[in-house]
């Protein structure tokens, strides 16, 4: 169902000492000052997957002796994306000033922000999403800084208005990047080929500039915390920027704000001060559990995993009541199942199976925290919802798994079914997976998020090639298409497609479509 | 000539000296936080000068409880004029807000400000400083405050995007008025009837609107120091707000930055920093003159007299080289002289009777600072002009004053002639302007700043019930129009006229139209 339509669950009482230790784990935003590199002029091309090329169109420098009236233009390229403010001095050429200057700033993550007018916008999110301001500057020269942030590589600036007496020059254009994002720990082991160093780069560079306060889903729209992108965001961030109080802090976030019935929120606000979101989705809720045991195993940290174990347990207490006394998942209809944009998809596989991997790894998390008790019959849960899946979910004739009353197959299916464990042998699911792929009426990923998934599984069933090449087409393929860091909404066959009818509120850098930098420390495939 | 066309002369080098005394005295700002009164709809009524009249349209503690989606509008009425700053707190109602807002916002002095639309905008001053802004409003709840200053006493909100889980509503909607104007030092003398009364109110409610660091010419637009409104402010300063250190510090930021030849500019830029605005203006250079003899006069702070006296003796030296041997000026035609915006007026013989009152008051000046020396020539060089204006400039038989090669008949003409003291009697100058308001083909006024010429040239020639007549039908009609402060430009046969192509690029709060509070104090027409 459309998110607005969710139905509304009463929220529970903040838990204030988790808030508290929340807050006192705010990092620090670093902000680096960067120049323009060029003047650049879009270019329409129908070979580019978006519409149009950047070329070069002069100096930077130039804009300092410019002499720019009312329908004058320029787009400056600081050659690549950032999340970040922006400032620079706007002075006069002609006669002193004796009006206000009016400009239209339009900040392009991609050429298509700026080389195309938003209007008429055709989406159903907000047009305050869209990233154009229009602001009027008194007394020049004068120096401005917005004070809104951005996600941009492009700025465009459009002169709306100045006097008979006078034009606007520009000097000191700065970006100013912020992330509380460090170096990077940890290379790539092994030998890289070009394509892949290039697409390992861009996903430090989407998690960096994702990488805040806390872990948004991405800078340049929604900008929340959501448990599904801050899974795999903590899993790209150990070993490579090691932000680990930034997941710790966003772990107490969830936990400090749940819901009355214990559930977590799918995702919570952080300004103006932490607050409910009110959404809860079921897999998110279990894959809160996964991230906080992956949390514990990755820093050793067991004193919060102590103390936000039975947060986990509670999860899975709740979400246990949606399990069939034969331990089958059983959609309730009126809960929000995410797992991908897909709209035709049927979840119900693959709920299962990110059920079980929430159970198994919570089981893991309590023996560990020798509090096995509070994980007391989740083996057998675990075993009976495994056999279940294995006869009610596997078509054995196709070697396919299925969902719903439809058997629907889809890739979606075939990975969390993977993922939780449930084919017999790598063989059983390395075939499930290839067969899905070569189905035709099989319904296919839409998100990286789901991407990311099926990549997992397939390094999960010793598919190490067919992993890599997947993503050499997948990321490798917005690469191609210039993506400086890696989208929110990648179709290879519709680069042009918007889960929210249109493309310039699609968000051009998120979090979960950085996870190559982590199949390739993780799994190793070049070493 | 056009403003933009006047030739560029060099400026002199600033005298640091006197910016540095004129920064010294820079005055405080008062802030007065005041809440809307009201909400209000504008209605259209054609018999209202100003095209619409303002109806009540519910309360402004609704918007704390309200619901407002794109396309929603209301209009605030603060019930009065200032020039400051606008803050809210803006929330939302329904579910969490999970986008930024967008907002119009637009400043409205008068009704027709936020009843109509700016587009199209058909003026030739920039469009920038029509007073709209669109601002986009990230993690609600949030503390808005406008960074701009505006003057208004209605704002129209309309809400351009929210998102589908939520609506805006408005708590804490505040002005904050700024002026550096105290209380009032003075009553009017006498009994007033009402409309006298609220004449006075409005007048001074102008010049606190624009007594802000500088005396500004009008807090919406230009917001610049002119000697021709400084003049005027003064005089109603003196006895009412005696924000006299303000006069003083005008008249040493017009000496520190004079042209390279010593001729103080018509105005200069307060901000960023004190700066020439390159425009020079016949009749404001010799006004610079007047004006500081009057501060002498009404402060008897001799010392910023002497210290300023060159600088008088400097401008009627230069506007001297003006005048022929027969002692009459000759417009240079390659400098641009004011009197009034009237495109037709002949401006010969009002510049006649500008410098004649200069030289006037800066030999009497002179002579009080016991420095007769620095005005040596001057009693000779009155008494020449004013026997070639009564020459050259009246016509024995209609008894007009006249200008230019073909004896044009104007306002401006028997006003400064009048002020000049060039008629013989008060009755030669009282029939010149009986006759010449009864002439149908001289040119009349355009602006208030030549009214306050006329009214003072008829208090001069004791025409008492006459001048008080007109303040009531000129200023008393922008009474009857609504008008919370007096405007820049008023026809009372053509309201909504506008020398700038466009009404809404008129300011309708202006410095030079506040001067019935000088007339009142000083001509005492009520006892």
């Amino acid at each position: 169902m459309p998110l607005h339509e969710t139905p509304t669950i009463p929220q529970g009482e903040p838990v204030p000492r988790w808030l508290e230790l929340a807050d006192a784990l705010k990092p620090t935003l670093h902000e680096v000052e960067q120049e323009p590199l060029r003047l650049v002029r879009p270019v329409p091309d129908v070979d580019h997957p978006l519409r149009f090329r950047m070329e070069p169109a002069g100096d930077v420098a130039s804009l300092a002796a410019a002499d720019l009236r009312a329908g004058d233009a320029f787009i400056l390229d600081f050659g690549g994306h950032r999340a970040g403010y922006l400032s620079f001095v706007l002075g006069a050429s002609g006669r002193e000033p004796d009006a206000p200057a009016r400009l239209r700033l339009t900040f392009g993550e991609v050429p298509t922000d700026v080389a195309e007018s938003f209007e008429p916008y055709t989406g159903w999110l907000s047009r305050a999403w869209l990233p154009d301001e229009v602001v009027n500057i008194d007394d020049l020269p004068q120096a401005v800084r917005l004070p809104r942030r951005y996600a941009f590589r492009y700025v465009k600036v459009e002169v709306i208005a100045t006097s008979k007496e006078y034009g606007v020059r520009f000097e000191r254009i700065r970006a100013h990047a912020v992330t509380s994002a460090g170096p990077v720990a940890g290379n790539v082991p092994g030998d890289l080929p070009d394509w892949a160093r290039r697409v390992d780069e861009v996903s430090l560079a989407t998690l960096r500039d994702c990488l805040q306060t806390t872990f948004e889903d991405g800078p340049r729209r929604d900008r929340r915390l959501w448990i599904g992108d801050l899974r795999l965001q903590a899993l790209v961030n150990y070993g490579t920027f090691d932000a680990n109080d930034v997941v710790k802090r966003c772990l107490y976030l969830f936990a400090g704000l749940p819901r009355q019935d214990g559930l977590v929120n799918a995702c919570v606000y952080e300004k103006p001060k932490p607050t409910y979101a009110n959404i809860v989705t079921l897999d998110y809720a279990a894959l809160y559990a996964v991230t906080l045991a992956e949390y514990v195993e990755a820093t050793g940290d067991t004193e919060t995993g102590r103390e936000l174990l039975p947060v986990s347990v509670k999860q899975l207490e709740i979400l246990g009541k949606l399990v069939n006394a034969e331990g089958m998942f059983v959609d309730p209809k009126d809960a929000w199942l995410f797992i991908d944009w897909a709209e035709s998809l049927d979840r119900t596989t693959a709920l299962q199976g990110v059920l079980i991997l929430a159970y198994r790894r919570t089981l893991a998390l309590a023996r560990r925290l020798q509090r096995p008790g509070l994980a007391a019959g989740y083996a057998e849960r675990i075993d009976a919802m495994v056999a279940t899946a294995r006869r009610e979910c596997y078509d054995r004739e196709t070697g396919l798994y299925v969902s719903g009353p439809d058997r629907q197959v889809s890739v979606a299916s075939q990975a969390w079914m993977i993922l939780a464990g449930v084919p017999e042998t790598q063989e059983v699911g390395a075939r499930a997976i290839r067969k899905c792929l070569a189905h035709e009426g099989a319904v296919r990923p839409v998100t990286p998020y789901l991407y990311h998934y099926l990549v997992e599984a397939m390094f999960t069933c010793g598919m190490r090639d067919e992993a890599v090449e997947l993503i050499r087409q997948y990321w490798g393929g917005m690469v191609d298409a210039g993506a400086d860091t890696f989208w929110e909404v990648y179709d290879p066959g519709k680069p042009l497609s918007s889960p929210y009818g249109d493309i310039h509120v699609n968000s051009y850098c998120h979090a979960w479509s950085c996870t190559p930098s982590y199949f390739f420390r993780k799994h190793r495939p070049f070493g």
